[in-house]
């Protein structure tokens, strides 16, 4: 029922033939940068510490994808890109080019797809982290061969993206919060109860398995081994968060009727024993539905600067 | 909290201007049918019993429509049907024009569509009977003004439909199945657990009742009479049925962020007490997510046969 944590996934594939082009990927810590070429490969891809909180991180998250793409151009002369993906945490108003909020980076309503087309003189394709990483494993990854798929990517938290019809469904931004639909009446930090996060996160269990037992595991990868080598709380706390994420993907079945849920994020790498246990435990609460297949997520912690590179190909293809 | 159920609402409204048609709603015990002129209006709307099930059963229906058909024109001379509207109960694959199975009508892989366009002599528009009155309710009813809404039809069973984007979303046929989605432990007779279905219809309300109470209720009509009279068992049940109904809702919210919910059906003639409930338990249970409107469906009984009209139409102005 458990395994050790496998290792990340090899590094990033080939996008395929395309425009070349900047790709960006912003997180809470730090920041991804590559140029993709011609051939749809990744070229100088580095992290760069994001700018800390403050009321002036737009500018300098600006000034920094600026000094990036300076970089990426020297290193790189004979591949002039055509465009460029930006995606960042947090809400974001796709549509409106808009960083609606994000507490780690600390900016309210930056309009940052019209700032960094200003200043990186290129068209710049904008989105959500998690979204664009999600549809990147719509495009090239694990649910490449489903035109209906919910991916769910389980590490610190839940997140989900649905893909349905072959088409990303956001709902204005609120789609797809899988970590924070209820289950039960436990209590869940974002007000609600009995949400899938509380229970079923990386994050999630290596607390409760730190409250219930008084003793820090190192993440849901010692939780695991303990479970394994047959301590009674691990087990517990790993039995309540299979449960919980089989009735998540229960209810997804039900009413979705996904071909597939991809899942990726820290936890997926427990690898064959989660998804076995996955299927078993959906398959037993369900009875005439049509199962998802349970796939593992391909693009690892690559899926966010894939994407952005593949949203950026599509602004030069649509245009 | 509670209030009995008001009346049925008014006859079917126009369609609007387009190609006249004729339209048939097959159900377990009566087929409806009607011709729309070409203002829209409904002509000679009739109910007939359907064929009991057996072997020849899709050739007894057959022989039925064309005989309904052959009235509606003998009775409006003047009005000549561009081409049919047929949608059927159980499980359907619409795109093959195949009905798979309906236990009360007796047929399995019946390729009805086919036999319909041959019997008629006119272009056929076939699907399933819910499917299609919840479109009826996004194209001329209460989910008119969203395009992102699920409808929520919640009489003898629980059946959901799913608009997305302005279309459909039939997961193979497999979409929808709200009533079969699992919120806790208990039996359902579909074999899966904790069914929304097994609690929160009409027909779970009744049944509950009796066997909790030893009382046999008129239906959840009177169980609804009886809580507000202050009968405890009554009151339970009833509200047991709002607390699954309310977290259903916060799961759709969380997952889908629908604009709205249509809610029709039996149980929705309960009108301002259930929906005014409900939206205080999903605002309840939920924290940062966007509340959908719930607002009645308006079509009532009349969903199917305007549903297959304005299908038939479709398919006239498709070509």
């Amino acid at each position: 029922m458990t395994a050790a944590l496998a290792p990340t996934p090899a590094g990033p594939r080939s996008l395929g033939p395309g425009p070349a082009v900047l790709a960006f990927d912003v997180g809470g810590t730090d920041v991804k940068s590559a140029l993709v070429d011609r051939s749809g490969t990744l070229r100088g891809l580095r992290r760069t510490s994001s700018p800390a909180p403050g009321a002036d991180s737009p500018q300098r998250l600006l000034d920094l994808l600026v000094r990036l793409a300076d970089d990426l151009r020297e290193d790189h002369p004979g591949i002039e890109p055509d465009a460029a993906g930006l995606v960042v945490p947090g809400i974001v108003d796709a549509p409106a080019g808009i960083a609606v909020f994000s507490s780690n980076l600390g900016w309210r309503d930056a309009p940052l797809r019209d700032l960094a087309t200003a200043r990186l003189g290129l068209p710049v394709a904008f989105d959500h982290d998690v979204a664009t990483g999600s549809w990147a494993e719509h495009r090239i990854g694990g649910a490449r061969p489903f035109d209906d798929a919910v991916v769910l990517i389980i590490g610190t938290g839940v997140a989900g993206t649905l893909i349905l019809d072959g088409r990303l469904h956001a709902g204005g931004g609120y789609a797809g919060e899988i970590g924070h639909s209820p289950l039960g009446d436990w209590p869940c930090p974002c007000g609600a109860r009995g949400c899938l996060e509380a229970v079923a996160s990386a994050g999630a269990i290596a607390r409760r398995y730190r409250d219930e037992s008084g003793r820090t595991a190192d993440g849901a990868r010692e939780v695991l081994a303990l479970a394994a080598s047959g301590d009674a709380v691990a087990s517990r706390v790993w039995d309540e968060a299979l449960d919980a994420l089989a009735m998540s993907l229960a209810q997804l079945t039900a009413v979705l009727a996904p071909q597939a849920v991809v899942i990726g994020g820290g936890l997926s790498r427990a690898g064959a024993p989660l998804f076995d246990e996955l299927r078993r435990r959906l398959a037993d609460r369900l009875s005439f539905h049509r199962l998802p297949e349970l796939v593992p997520a391909e693009l690892g912690g690559d899926a966010g600067i894939l994407g952005s590179a593949l949203r950026a190909r599509a602004l030069r293809e649509a245009s």
